[in-house]
């Protein structure tokens, strides 16, 4: 019982350091553990039942549009990785390389993907040849290795598991929407089922994906007022189809190069997830995704027909379709309380002899804390209720609380002042100069989050130079 | 159009060349594509389909026996994986090394795990404390490398796709149960969903896994005779649990060691599938796990009417639970009929103008390639029947097939005889000795499938040595 009660003893106060909740919360809700190996995690069964619920809503969304998964090999020789000369100075620094298979060292080094258009590129090449094969719209789930300095986890790691999808079409205007259309099935699973909001827009130059002509991406703000890049859309133009020669004939027999895009999202969502709905009692998952959606725990569990109680209304909930459990384990009411809390568990009932003898049960919601009673025939219609009313409030909360950190800057002080004061986004005029990006980050240690589809005319000039400038950037401390 | 032909082009023969038709079905029926890199394929769509349906059946198995789903870093170091001698010595000739991460040489190499039982036991370590967190029943999905020399598609390639189930428990009666459970599941999985009948027992100690006390192994039979282990599951004791230190207090406060097992199923059942009930059109897909159960064919699909009937009677079976699609592309009809084939869709639906005057269709099996007309107000419950014939029907032929080319040898003659003559499973008498074993695949080419669970008295003594025996083996060449 020690060791079980240290699983749930007070977590550090977010308010107090965020930095620190967010880890005691990865290790107290049994999420994570780290490895023998710097940088590398162990997912434990809490945390990959998240992802599993991740790629069981992201999967079914990809599919409806069209995407079909596939598996491409997890090592790429360098002469391949290397033939398109931005991505690889942009992953070269980072990547670990296989110099020896079995027993032999190899002839030429093969580098563990840090991501696969290469691969895809090499494989679409001889895959297409007429534009009746157009288009191709390919996803694969795997796993990636970058060689990162600093680590965390779920948010920056030497390995992580991802999606990455490929595509590639006859023209620029397919390949363009298609780039929009997965940013928005991005941002519609991170609203409805995650109940994360999130700002989409473009990344600047400089912000963009190694080799990408254009990179789009949706942004969330996380409790602490910090960004983070929650899912990433990329438009390549025709630049790996000239560097990879993928080619096509088109309906007048011409030969024409590809149009490709690709998209991602990680495991990084499940930090953000965290670090959005969760408290200082611990987790906070959205029903839609939450692995256990209630969670029954039995009160005086050893008189007669308590148990027998719970397992049936169990039963009946998930006759109704829901994920339920009942912790039928001997700990205390009172630890089961604190450890399904720490869990996340959207929505959780308690019974007892007393309840069972008034017909009734106690419902907890999780994100609220609130209690009601309620009587056991009406159960299941009510914990469907609150069920979606949890998913829907969690959304607005996260919501107000994104509008509630950002600010506008109309000018260089208020900016100044802004980032001294506060974290949040920030919304400023930029001049579309690289050299005022490098400057505010030297100065304020914040990057460009995004140009937003939503632009507002929040100023005339820019709020670094003060020369006339037409984009508003959002501004924030990423992660 | 020339291309396309090209794909549902004659293949070669079965009875002509096997191992040419099995590549063949691979390449026509786009399962895989080469990749660059030596040894390491691209699983396409219609590959991947398969393989994502063969997750879904088998981690719902998993699961229904309490399996936990995890996951582990790819990247094993060199003095981990070095613990325990004999999985070292059983791996080290065929693992990848990475000896460089981003710009700086490693200090220690790390291999690209071939198997996980190093970094499982080094979780477990410091995971396990008390008998109250026993068992741990975990699995992770994931891909591995083994640098094999010669490669094939699904068979053996140097990265492929797997399940590794990794347990531990407080004694060795449920660590012993626990293996023979997860063997059920396999057999289960691949009688009821793939449709393929196997033989269940335990591997030789020459043929068994290296670091095992036990391998238990299920064996099916290709249509060349040829066998396929297909899935194995072992019992380690406490061998890991010695070499990394996984020990917990029992219920009487002793230190204990904890006795531990794994379990794998990998892409080489994609290859079993194939070579059990493919035939010289191509590939036959079991209906349990087809992707598309059901492919409507319009016939004159440009008549008024017949796309809409076509998208209706989808509708309709689709309500009904099924998975369909319709082949409305512009190639013709006798192409789609040889493409579906090719494809193994289990059960086609061909619909023309003077089918809808009759108000019937044409179905047609793609096991039997029998043919019927069915009234179209009968059509799901007619289809729902069909495809419950045809997995049954794939099963009970596959049985037959294994029984056919199950032969018994009463001595070294008949032993000596039979596999100059026959190819297939052969039932014979083994004394025990290792020698034996190694001069039956010297003189033969065949090796120890496995030594049966339902054993046979075939006769008193040894088909190598003539000494007295008391175990029945069979005996097989395998892929």
């Amino acid at each position: 019982m020690a060791d079980q009660k240290k699983m749930v003893a007070e977590i550090t106060s977010m308010d107090e350091d965020f930095t620190q909740w967010y880890t005691d919360v990865c290790m107290k809700a049994e999420l994570v553990s780290y490895s023998q190996l710097k940088g590398f995690m162990v997912i434990k069964p809490a945390g990959y039942a998240l992802w599993e619920g991740i790629q069981q809503h992201l999967d079914a969304r990809f599919k409806a549009t069209g995407v079909q998964n596939v598996y491409m090999p997890m090592l790429i020789p360098e002469s391949l990785l290397k033939k398109e000369g931005e991505l690889v100075n942009g992953f070269a620094p980072e990547v670990a390389w296989v110099t020896q298979g079995g027993t032999e060292p190899l002839t030429e080094r093969l580098c563990v993907r840090p991501t696969s258009e290469t691969l895809f590129s090499d494989f679409f090449k001889d895959d297409v040849h007429s534009w009746r094969d157009l288009p191709r719209v390919y996803n694969q789930w795997c796993s990636v290795v970058r060689w990162e300095k600093e680590t965390r986890p779920f948010l920056r790691s030497r390995e992580f598991l991802w999606q990455e999808g490929h595509t590639i079409h006859a023209t620029k205007e397919e390949a363009e929407a298609r780039t929009q259309q997965m940013l928005n099935v991005y941002a519609d699973f991170l609203a409805e089922d995650l109940a994360i909001p999130t700002i989409k827009g473009q990344k600047t130059e400089k912000e963009k994906f190694a080799g990408a002509e254009a990179t789009y991406t949706i942004e969330a703000l996380m409790h602490d007022g910090r960004a983070l890049q929650s899912g990433t859309s990329h438009f390549f133009g025709q630049k790996f189809a000239e560097a990879y020669d993928i080619t096509f004939t088109d309906k007048n027999n011409t030969l024409q190069y590809v149009w490709q895009t690709s998209w991602g999202m990680t495991t990084r969502v499940i930090g953000a997830m965290i670090m959005v709905h969760g408290d200082n009692r611990g987790l906070v998952i959205p029903p839609r995704i939450a692995p256990t959606e209630v969670i029954i725990i039995p009160v005086q569990q050893r008189k007669a027909g308590v148990l027998e109680k719970a397992y049936e209304l169990r039963d009946r909930l998930v006759e109704s379709g829901m994920r339920v459990k009942v912790d039928d384990t001997d700990k205390s009411p009172g630890y089961k309380f604190a450890e399904c809390e720490m869990r996340g568990v959207p929505l959780r009932v308690e019974i007892g002899p007393r309840d069972i003898e008034a017909g009734k049960c106690v419902l907890v919601r999780r994100d609220t804390l609130e209690k009601e009673e309620c009587a056991l025939e009406n159960l299941s219609a009510r914990v469907e209720e609150l069920l979606a009313a949890i998913q829907g409030d969690m959304y607005t909360k996260a919501k107000k609380h994104m509008e509630a950190h950002t600010y506008v800057a109309h000018n260089a002080e208020e900016f100044r002042k802004t980032f001294e004061e506060k974290t949040g986004f920030v919304k400023a005029m930029w001049c579309g100069d690289r050299a005022c990006e490098d400057k505010i980050k030297e100065l304020y240690g914040v990057t460009s989050r995004c140009i937003p589809y939503e632009q507002e005319k929040v100023a005339d000039t820019c709020v670094c130079c003060g020369r006339p400038a037409t984009k508003m950037v959002i501004w924030g401390k990423a992660y």
